[in-house]
């Protein structure tokens, strides 16, 4: 991995828990946590915990019937006490919130741009990813992990026979993670801590290839020139390398 | 342990994981799973897993207020694909429905069975039990599991100084388990399997002292006579006095 | 009926209605009162009115739809001003509230328990349980009461042709009553000033031949031991009998 | 009363009661129905009934606060039941209709007409007029009795002390009634099997000394001229003169 | 036009904009505003701006199915701030309010009033009425252009083809407008700061023809009598002959 | 303005409308539109109307209080019949979409970026639009209007004596425009018909100063790579240089 960090002199910053700028920090994925799911991963990116789940089901919604196409679409969620300070439950306040439906929305494009709908015939498989413990980018492990859920449940939508024996239903291998600008550094793969502070926030997704499949910046503080949006991007690319190793390895391919 | 089942003569069943009538599943509890929770536990009954967190905030609804007391309720919730078909998820159907209301209720009242709101204070605790896996018995292991959270929660609020050093908040500890009639044997805390299969089902929720707290029976086939009653109640007492050890062992005390 | 109470020594309690112990309050029922519905009846437990309506209709639920079974459900609801204060009417709150929601499911599984589903046929009869006036004892009032309207939509339908002729769809009878411990002593049919006080409350629900449909004992104060939960079973059991008898006076029979 | 029809030589039209086409169905007020209420009526128009409740509460709503004036609003509502066929519950929908809030606050308003509210002084007056049983007109027949239960807990309110003893809060009295034109012919009070065949309906609700509060005429099939307007409203008055008997009758003043 | 106000000696009057008492703040119908819909206008009445669409689809609700008949229905809105205090979006609030609820349907009742459903055919035209800017009369405004937008509607689906080529499916036009008593005098066509201070209020939707389709009055303060009601009717009745020809003129009729 | 498209050779490009793959469709705006509004402005990119309106009000939501700052916060909506078919009204529905809410917060970000909330004070600014008509690039057509009307109540606000007579709100100005490829092509300012058949799509939102506040790229079919990205960019930033000048026409600066 190129150390981006080290090649703009960012080398300097200390980060709370001591990592290099562009240091991800520990990724561990438990393949198989659920023993429902036909495809799942418990994924931590440090203490940031979220359970992804595949759901294989077959037919598709009403309006790709009979188009010979399959779909993917994701929910994401968060426990009440996930957070330092518990939130309410969006199932007691009857409706989901605007961050939620945009993180579920996101996962579901990020999934859907490295499945060959074709190949998967009329399935569906519904990525649930709930977050049973938040520190910060919950929503760039929720794609990484789902990615492992998901390429499992594909496996046993083939293994059934659902899926063509042939048919390669992923075209890619798809990771995220975030990236932000702190006292004019950018790092790699925000804390919570880290987070609140950063005056620009990326969110990046990356296929296994190396080519993006969303890019999401926002200036939290001061607006950023196209100099900083190139070193986030530089860093995301290069933490993104690491989470598809991470990932390949838990699928043990 | 005494054993019902044998005194009964009701040794010769099969159970479908090979225990005998009166036999829990293994019982783990990992107490403090959560680093965010003032107190915490992932609790196992076997298959079913639940995650029970307890959030301490001082004060106390409108309708407590300075009366000196304390509040403790409690939030039930299971995870999409907890179980063996994805449920909907109640955030998204913009409603809670009538079961998971009826399980926070119920572990509510149970908690605030053996609490001693006076001594609490002006603080209320809140408990969120989300099952992560689901194989019978949720409604069971969420209260004993939540009593750890909870003992955990209390405890915390004692070392912020909120409680008062001598107040014994807790009277009592709880837990729960549920009992079943199946092919006419009462058995103890039945797995999904056996659930789906119980002509009479009864979830009991009894203090370390033995006392009850909860008993509510069902018949989901034929209604039940006062002699299969008195077996289940039974039943659900010794399993409670090895849940109330296993509680014991998980806080070190 | 077999007086419990003064063979416990508790028939010097002093309750506000004058009752003994083992007594129920004056007991109506009014079949017939609706001029709409297929089977109807207006009950009152005391001051706790509940009007009881069965609404028949030909189909079951999707998921019924051809098992040649039928399906009985059941809705309750309180009139806003049914209570002392007036509630907020949960129309207009836009949900429904979890003890509306557990009564509901209670009043459905109870009938259901005497209903034999495949002698009704593919036809369902919704029961709506309405408290006009609430003095304690709603739910099994609303219970007893639905038991009355039920009898009368089985008979419509045995009438109009959608049931067979010789179908005893109906197996036992049923009906239900609370009874709960004040001060120490256990008594039948909890009138509201009762409710507030009971430190232990049950509700019973019996079916004419005397066995138990369900039993949803709570400890409100301190938890109970089984010698109080056996003294409560057997005045509920004794009060059931004589709702029993109400209802067959009810339809005649 | 002046008999329209009669004069207008529409005495020949038969109605389904046998009725003439000026006369109102038999119009009962069970006065004090309800126990908790501060006031109310049962009221029926024939086999329209309506459960009607007044709820006196110190204090107003936050944006009347400190004006010196007091509140009377109003909630309508049906139980599931009260019609032929049953309807969804609005609880249950989770919304109340479009329907419901038109009556809702309609019936407000039309007691809001008759009452001096700096006379009522910082108090609230909740009226919920529930339907039991439906047979056309219950909005008429929900504001006739409304206004029972609003003159009892204005008494109510005097009583207590919470009314200035000399204050007239209610400045007149008020009622209503349905009338519609069928086969040409306009009759007055119809019923739900006139309702369904009315070309035009119109509810009119007028106070005691004859003056209009609310005219809400709707053509359901061909549009009306200014002749038919005039005889509706010629016999909506002659029928709130009945009306306003009857109420002074119950009220026994 | 009939000068009302001059025959009843009205004309002194000052109203804040100097008008006459029954003249019409000035009427603009920008027929075709919408690019999109199959018929569409802006209308304003004075600083009252509606945006009125119809959409025209084939089919109709499934309780209409196979009767050979069409369907007009008809939903109203407010833009946030159309009002001059902003006003909560009601899709934010969750719920649709009683006002607007009231106000599609009566805009749904009067346009369907001059459709003959069965030239319609089975096709089905919704009309959207959102106000843009709210200054008094939107209701009015909004159906005196949904009549516009109607007829255009009916015009492309007979051009389509969907609506037989001789089948004259409207029978008249049909538009509307507020009247209102202020300082016990009648006006025609309110503007927000007059409709604040009227005592009564009313709405009158006529056809093109002269006939009645809607009457709504409302007492706001004082009840009013039968010479003030006849009075505004005929102020009413006047406004629609120039509110029809302003129709005629949009349509090139 | 820079032609990217022409030094990356893609001149050659053929739009449905004739435009240059650099070209904007034509911008308007109408400052001032609405008579109610602080600030106001209905903008048109193309076939797109988006009708902005700003509500000044003082004082800060709850959280915000004291701190002796200000707050600006945005709701997006669609008028149902805006598109080519009609889609439900979120109000109806019951609930906010999740691409709803996610515009929504764009908007509001998008906008505070530009604004010093100490010197606005404890004012909160409420942004609508409403979108009268959509033919693409709702949200960027959204983000311009609103600028101006933003600056306007602001403006506002100062002349009201609520904002410092020479606290410098507003740091810079705010405009967006999206961006997308199609056959390879990248070009500006998407119409519907392009919108629909783009690869990639991205929505960029950049300060008068030619900083980025937002970058939100999405592949919708190929993942894109860096030179893609960077052509992108190039091509938004020189749509927002013109989108400026458009906007500082608007407000006269």
């Amino acid at each position: 991995m190129t150390t981006i960090a080290e090649s703009t002199g960012l080398g300097s910053t200390k980060r709370a828990d001591g990592r290099a700028a562009d240091q991800l920090r520990p990724v561990t994925i438990e393949r198989g946590w659920s023993a429902q799911a036909e495809g799942s991963a418990l994924i931590s990116f440090g203490g940031t915990k979220v359970l992804c789940t595949a759901s294989f089901t077959n037919g598709v919604p009403r309006w790709l019937t009979g188009k010979g196409k399959g779909w993917v679409t994701a929910e994401y969620g968060m426990l009440p006490r996930s957070t330092n300070d518990r939130m309410d439950r969006e199932a007691v306040k009857g409706k989901v919130g605007g961050r939620t439906h945009e993180i579920s929305r996101l996962i579901g494009r990020s999934l859907r741009a490295v499945v060959d709908m074709k190949a998967l015939g009329e399935n569906t498989i519904v990525i649930d990813c709930d977050v049973l413990q938040a520190d910060g980018g919950t929503r760039t492990a929720a794609i990484t992990g789902a990615y492992v859920a998901l390429a499992d449940a594909i496996d046993w939508g083939r293994a059934q026979g659902f899926i063509a024996k042939k048919a390669t239903a992923l075209k890619d291998s798809v990771s995220a993670v975030s990236v932000g600008i702190i006292d004019g550094t950018p790092l790699l793969d925000l804390a919570y801590v880290e987070d609140v502070r950063a005056e620009t926030d990326m969110n990046v997704v990356v296929t296994g290839s190396g080519h993006f499949v969303e890019v999401q910046g926002t200036a939290e503080g001061a607006p950023f020139d196209r100099a900083e949006l190139d070193a986030l991007l530089d860093l995301a690319v290069g933490g993104c390398v690491d989470l598809a190793a991470a990932q390949r390895a838990a699928l043990g391919a």
